[in-house]
């Protein structure tokens, strides 16, 4: 046995649905060569993230070794997998390998970013291999929900790794290719190392469907509906809206694609080659024209997203369209877990319309583009794996693929974002905790989440501000009374007066009391004037605000 | 024909799930006797609502006539029925009817406001009746998810109106009354005026199954569990946690009750009579000292909420409890939409103890205390009203409950909050459209939806903030800088300088260049100060900002 050992090491989607990252390296401890699958984004939330724009994995561990990078491989073109490329690939400097549809996203990603796209290399699927230092890595077809999805087949030196990536087991995925089982058992061969696997839908008894299954519902509810349908579903589901483009073409009716990704995916599926004979189009200005009853249009928005063509349409006009009573709007899509505050809103505002709303209730318009429960064990029986690892899932989805991967004789182990695993060995240990967690993108700048500056904004939503100033003079004598402004707290409390005065009328008697010491020193000046804002505060109107004092000295 | 009129005015409930309070009133036209049906609260999220405590119907319509409201009857004691009377009775005084179980919890929400509970009456059920005005009043019996739920019985000079409440279809509820069709059909006698009726459940197409349903599931899984089991279901499901407690004693445990809501909701079945031969609990203290397989605790925080027992345990010890590999953890219950981060990240929390989380996802260890719609079609057909007014629902729930009532010959009326119906024709007519909507209690003042103070939260949480300071001397003269604070903003923007400097300097600048009527006229100036803040911080860290400017003049 040489000293060189294969680690793997997830830096996101592990713990998680989203901001996929996962770093594999060989070589001797330490000094390993590494690649990188995936590079993704989480979107924010008002909870837990307010005013962020998106969310990465922190790549401080790989950015301190990234002359030991030899690649970058995407599997496909999702936002989880793909979005962080532009804004983390400065850091990061190493080829991205990709097939033609992701790279078509991806190198439009780097140039909004103002990154040269010459960094991505598009290749083929197996059999092609890429060369990357001590590993040789091809692109393994699997059905999802976009085209040209792929798991990674990385042979090491230790043993070959399949990288699942994101995947179901679909016969007839309508747009690219089918699973292949025969195609997957040759990969296998006698066994692999390691099968990395989507934990997605673990907790999903029955098996999946084939996306071709919805064809037929869609069909009939599009010809049996009167006035305009609507329908949203993922952009990047081109199958979806190519069926969805299809059923409406064929009720004769004109399509209409509003919202930018759904004009964008269906551009990158036409010049990557993916997409064919996509029904025409035409453009919302000449859509007014048509009767109502001849047009169908395919919109963005299927999770509620305010600025998106769906909301918009909820709330009026958009691009000189709007919803009438008799219209059909179609959900062909699942709500997110987080997201349903969003979509129902929608839903009610079309029901206010008279729109009738069809969503996935009986779940006859849309199917997972992830492997189900039985899917899974189909795939672990036919790679035969050495070990599962449970990747692109939340603690419960990796929790419960690791059961069940032992109950079909597979050793499996959890690892979530920060644990590296040395695959060396028969079985998977865990060697490290590397520090790992999210970066914000807040406007321009990338923060760290845990910096304080997204705590401070939940405390201020959650408790208001109170801002108090104060100028003292040359003699440590304050100068007038404090002043006092209030933002997002009642304006009057119990005593019936403003609740800025009666602070001021407080706090100046506060400072009448004070001691010379007080006065003289800032911190305690200030910690004087805070406490006692936050006391009034709390008899006033019962909260305790977050308090700003600002004292100003003159100068002798 | 009279002149007098029967009316009826939803101010909160109608066009969304919560704060439920329904108006009726009888008499000459805008000088009608009324009654009030409930008031209940919703709670807050972050989204929409940081840092409020909790929501009410905004009575000001009924505050204003408080001198013709009658009385006040509350149907059951679901916090979105009865959650609001201790904060807004003081502005109504009106006599408050419930039965005894309901009356239990109103007589604590009053004493916990300070207010005299002398106002409740309690009172049994139909035949018995209360007088109110022009109003005969009494309590029908339903079955819900809470002891002792009522639809009520509203006869008036211009004829009956069933006012369903929450209910459901249940023949054997565990805990309370059945349903009973009988009683109902000679309520309903020959047909009754208008039946206002719940819409919760409109869209769950499968007649909706009893909560003895759930007992053999509940058993079998507490009997083959080996740790500790700890379920988790709505408090005041007092027929579910009897349940629940019931299958821990058989299968040899000792029950602890965690939560104040779970001990509180005991107490009040056993007080009020409704619940009998409940298991004998240990109290925390002593469970500790019990094998772990020999406990079953049932606790508060179905719904995820961060105070409650659940979230405590999932993030460590609480009272001396904690969860461990091999422990089970049962909801029995669904997640509400919009709570799902919150029930999840709990979830997650138990995976990564070990703990093994069984949640309703295959039907069995929950049923819904509401009617699905052939339940909804059932009841439509045994009352034979002239007319159904939905109600307790989003707008979604409400057209659907129109249009199921039309499908079978009941006409059927949308009346969202603030619309005020006239019943007394043969046909509901819409009469007036009054101002409803949200007032907020926050900390302990309650403030309008609208007067900007959650929009102020809201704009800090997702701008962040910057507060400039300037003292401008006796002659209009700045004396020193501006000072600047930052909060909830990245520290450095691109000139990798810190912000607060950059914008000191910036606006040193500014103002060195600016004329004497600027710097004379308070108004320009800080609009001066606060566009210049808000463009360089765009320029370097790419966002608008909220700014506060102070300027301090001294004067001569």
């Amino acid at each position: 046995m040489s000293s060189n050992r294969l680690i793997y090491l997830p830096l996101g989607g592990a713990g998680e649905i989203g901001m996929n990252a996962y770093v594999y390296g060989y070589g001797p401890k330490d000094n390993e060569r590494l690649i990188l699958v995936d590079l993704g984004v989480t979107f924010p939330d008002m909870e837990s993230s307010p005013g962020v724009d998106l969310i990465f994995a922190d790549i401080a561990w790989l950015e301190e070794r990234a002359d030991r990078l030899e690649a970058i491989f995407i599997t496909h073109a999702h936002e989880d997998h793909v979005g962080a490329l532009g804004h983390l690939w400065p850091r990061l400097k190493a080829p991205v390998y990709t097939r033609a549809f992701t790279g078509n996203i991806a190198v439009r990603k780097l140039e909004e970013r103002g990154v040269d796209p010459a960094c991505v290399n598009i290749v083929t699927a197996y059999p092609e291999t890429i060369e990357a230092g001590p590993f040789t890595v091809s692109f393994l077809p699997v059905s999802h929900s976009i085209p040209e999805s792929s798991g990674m087949v990385i042979d090491t030196p230790a043993g070959r790794i399949v990288h699942s990536g994101d995947f179901k087991l679909d016969r007839n995925p309508v747009v690219g290719e089918a699973f292949d089982p025969d195609l997957w058992a040759s990969i296998a061969g006698d066994g692999i190392k390691a099968l990395t696997c989507d934990s997605t839908n673990v907790f999903s008894p029955a098996a999946g469907r084939s996306e071709s299954t919805v064809g037929p519902a869609i069909r009939q509810l599009v010809e049996k509906s009167s006035g305009m349908v609507v329908a949203t579903t993922f952009a990047s589901n081109i199958a979806r809206v190519k069926t969805l483009a299809e059923a409406g073409r064929d009720a004769g009716r004109s399509i209409v694609l509003l919202g930018r990704a759904m004009r964008r995916m269906v551009e990158a599926g036409v010049q990557s080659g993916v997409l064919n004979n996509f029904p025409t189009t035409v453009s919302p200005e000449d859509a007014i024209s048509i009767p109502r009853e001849n047009l169908m249009l395919l919109v963005t928005g299927s999770q509620g997203e305010r600025r998106a063509a769906s909301a918009q349409l909820s709330r009026g006009k958009y691009l000189g369209l709007t919803m009438k009573e008799g219209d059909t709007f179609l959900f062909s899509s699942k709500t997110i877990p987080g997201n349903e505050r969003g979509v129902l809103s929608i839903v009610n505002a079309f029901s206010q319309m008279g729109v009738d709303v069809v969503d996935d209730a009986a779940d006859l318009y849309h199917v997972s583009g992830h492997a189900n429960r039985p899917d899974l064990e189909a795939v672990h029986k036919i790679m035969k794996p050495q070990m599962v690892i449970p990747m692109h899932g939340e603690h419960r989805h990796l929790r419960e693929h690791v059961k069940l991967a032992g109950e079909n004789g597979f050793p499996a182990i959890i690892a979530t974002n920060g644990t590296m695993l040395d695959l060396t060995g028969d079985e998977p240990r865990v060697v490290e905790h590397i520090e790992s967690g999210r970066t914000y993108l807040d406007g321009k700048i990338q923060i760290g989440a845990l910096d304080g500056v997204v705590r401070d904004r939940i405390r201020m939503a959650l408790n208001g501000l109170i801002l108090v100033t104060l100028i003292v003079d040359e003699d440590d004598e304050p100068l007038g009374e404090p002043w006092v402004e209030i933002k997002g707290l009642p304006q009057q409390g119990n005593s019936n007066a403003p609740l800025a005065e009666v602070l001021e009328g407080d706090l100046a008697q506060l400072l009448g009391r004070a001691d010379d010491k007080t006065l003289r020193d800032d911190d305690k000046l200030e910690e004087a004037l805070r406490r006692r804002t936050r006391q009034v505060a709390l008899d006033e109107i019962g909260r305790k605000p977050e308090v700003i004092v600002v004292v100003s000295r003159l100068m002798a």
